[in-house]
């Protein structure tokens, strides 16, 4: 395994025309990271905690490593993909992984909350290691297709250094900021609307089920619901924006209404509704403030202005 | 108020040329329903529990009935869009709203449970009354657009009869079958995905908002999720119907440990997460069934198994 130290603000350094880059962590995202980066013409070395995962890319192309720091020292730039940032820590945190590391760039792409990026962001800087985190927005089988979406936080001296290799990934590309927990938290955020929309429709395939009607009946309306959502999505954020719920077509005694009947109708098959009672509840408590005329957006601030007197730092717009 | 009593087979008689309908109900929706109506031509009577909200309409060109009967006895068609089918029956199941609306035809826009709307079938018929059930999955201001969709169950005879003067109302009209109660199954499963939806989008503001991003900022990203739900929601049928739940891109295990994610970065600020711990103890449930290496789809399986369990009724694939 050759060890082609570069400088981490350069991915392309002279001598060395031909791309290069590690990936830690063969899960489905981090096996789809590494073949689109293999796909692309970058030369790719990978590694796994559990042997074998890297079998189907090494006959694509890629250089298998033996240990995560052989594969660390075999790029300037390693892409670290696993679980969590326990996982990370678990495979970074120990010699001599965080000495071959050293000197080099690291962009973390596991999933986690803004607090453990920031750690990683002190402990990379401490042991001189250049740090971007990430997130990855869209599924594994969107990567290398122009659908995926990255988000980035961090220097943007190194990220400028560091795209022309991510570019090979397909899609698109942005960074957040410098503070090096924003990525993860805008990821935190969109992983909180992405698994309730999936939960809502998983949990209307079972009600629907239960009603006779089936899957494929049920879908096509379901996609109709889901392209109403973005103008709504943009409608409500103009809402939280500018301090005004307006309920005018729709106001949220008439909605929690709605939800009500889904309690009862999902309960009187014997399907858990604890997701809809939560809404629910949210729902009447924000009536019962005296919301009631609002719109559906009020709960945002409602939600906003318990975190704001539970934390003293998030501000209250009423 | 001339009672042009006309059969509900068909709704633009001989010797009347104009179509005439009748709303009761004048929420954002009736208001929606009645303008659409007055627009696209046709002789409109509406009639509201609290006076005053006809004013408009009026001026419109709508006729404003004095009561609830009188408004009925105006045209073969009554459409009824109230908060739910409690107030449905207090408005109608009594004299002489009753006795006006004999021979004549009723289509009941209003949101309830399938059992209420099966329940009103059997009264319609008890009494005379050409029944149709319906529901809208769109928000009101998209009525009398392309964009509004409209639900039916009942009789196909008299839902033909009833398609001439209900096209005034723009978008797409379907009817789901005979069963009266097949429009309410469908309502309530898709409100079931509207909300959940929507909550899981205003919590992500709050979530956003407390780690210092805000609505602005998140929109686009949001809307990009939502871009991605349609072909899921395509796939999860998908799924539910062959039996076969892969988890292969991502599997449940991982997909858990983000929903935690959520949960502490949650209540980490203070904010209710109620929502996403439903969410994560149905994953978590299913999980420990032995579905780990299943995808996400596998919990409507999941749901709709301990329904069949309850009820003896629903189907269970495994
Ligand atoms: N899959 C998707 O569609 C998708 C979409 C967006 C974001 N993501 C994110 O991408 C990251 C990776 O996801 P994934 O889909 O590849 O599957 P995953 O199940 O989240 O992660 C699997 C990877 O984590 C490793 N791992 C777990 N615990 C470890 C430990 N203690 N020490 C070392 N390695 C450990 C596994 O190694 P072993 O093989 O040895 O267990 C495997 O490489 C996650 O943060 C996920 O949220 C995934
Ligand atoms: N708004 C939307 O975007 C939307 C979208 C899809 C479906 N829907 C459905 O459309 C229906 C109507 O909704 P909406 O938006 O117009 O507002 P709403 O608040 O759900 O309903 C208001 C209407 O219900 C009447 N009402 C309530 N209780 C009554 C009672 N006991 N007796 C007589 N009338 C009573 C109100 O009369 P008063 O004025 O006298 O209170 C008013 O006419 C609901 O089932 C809703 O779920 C609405």
């Amino acid at each position: 395994m050759s060890s082609s130290r570069q400088t981490p603000l350069s991915s392309n350094p002279a001598g060395d025309h031909e791309s290069t880059v590690t990936v830690l962590g063969l899960g489905p995202m981090g096996r789809a990271l590494a073949g689109a980066f293999v796909a692309a013409g970058v030369r790719t070395t990978v590694w796994n905690r559990t042997p074998g995962r890297d079998r189907e890319l090494i006959e694509q192309g890629a250089t298998g490593a033996a240990s995560a720091a052989e594969a660390v020292a075999a790029s300037p730039l390693t892409v670290v993909c696993l679980v969590n940032y326990d996982a990370t820590d678990a495979v970074l945190r120990q010699e001599p992984v965080t000495a071959a590391l050293k000197g080099r760039a690291l962009v973390n792409l596991s999933a986690d909350i803004p607090g453990r990026a920031r750690d990683t962001g002190r402990w990379a800087a401490e042991h001189g290691i250049a740090y971007l985190d990430g997130a990855i927005m869209t599924p594994a089988a969107t990567i290398g297709t122009p659908r995926s979406v990255f988000l980035y936080s961090g220097p943007e001296e190194l990220y400028e250094a560091q795209r022309p290799v991510l570019d090979a990934l397909g899609g698109s590309h942005t960074r957040l900021g410098a503070d090096i927990g924003r990525a993860a938290a805008f990821d935190i955020a969109l992983l909180d609307l992405f698994w309730t929309s999936m939960a809502g429709y998983t949990h209307a395939l079972a009600l629907a089920g239960a009603e006779g009607v089936t899957p494929r009946e049920l879908a096509p309306f379901a996609q109709g619901i889901g392209a109403i959502l973005p103008p709504l999505f943009e409608e409500f954020a103009k809402d939280a924006e500018s301090g005004r719920y307006s309920g005018e077509g729709n106001p949220l005694t008439s909605a929690v209404s709605t939800m009500t009947h889904v309690v009862h109708a999902s309960e009187a098959h014997g399907i858990d509704a604890g997701i809809m009672r939560s809404i629910e509840g949210l729902a009447r408590r924000t009536v019962a403030l005296g919301h009631g005329a609002d719109g559906f957006s009020r709960i945002a601030e409602v939600l906003g202005r318990w975190s704001g007197a539970a934390t003293g730092t998030a501000s209250s717009r009423s």
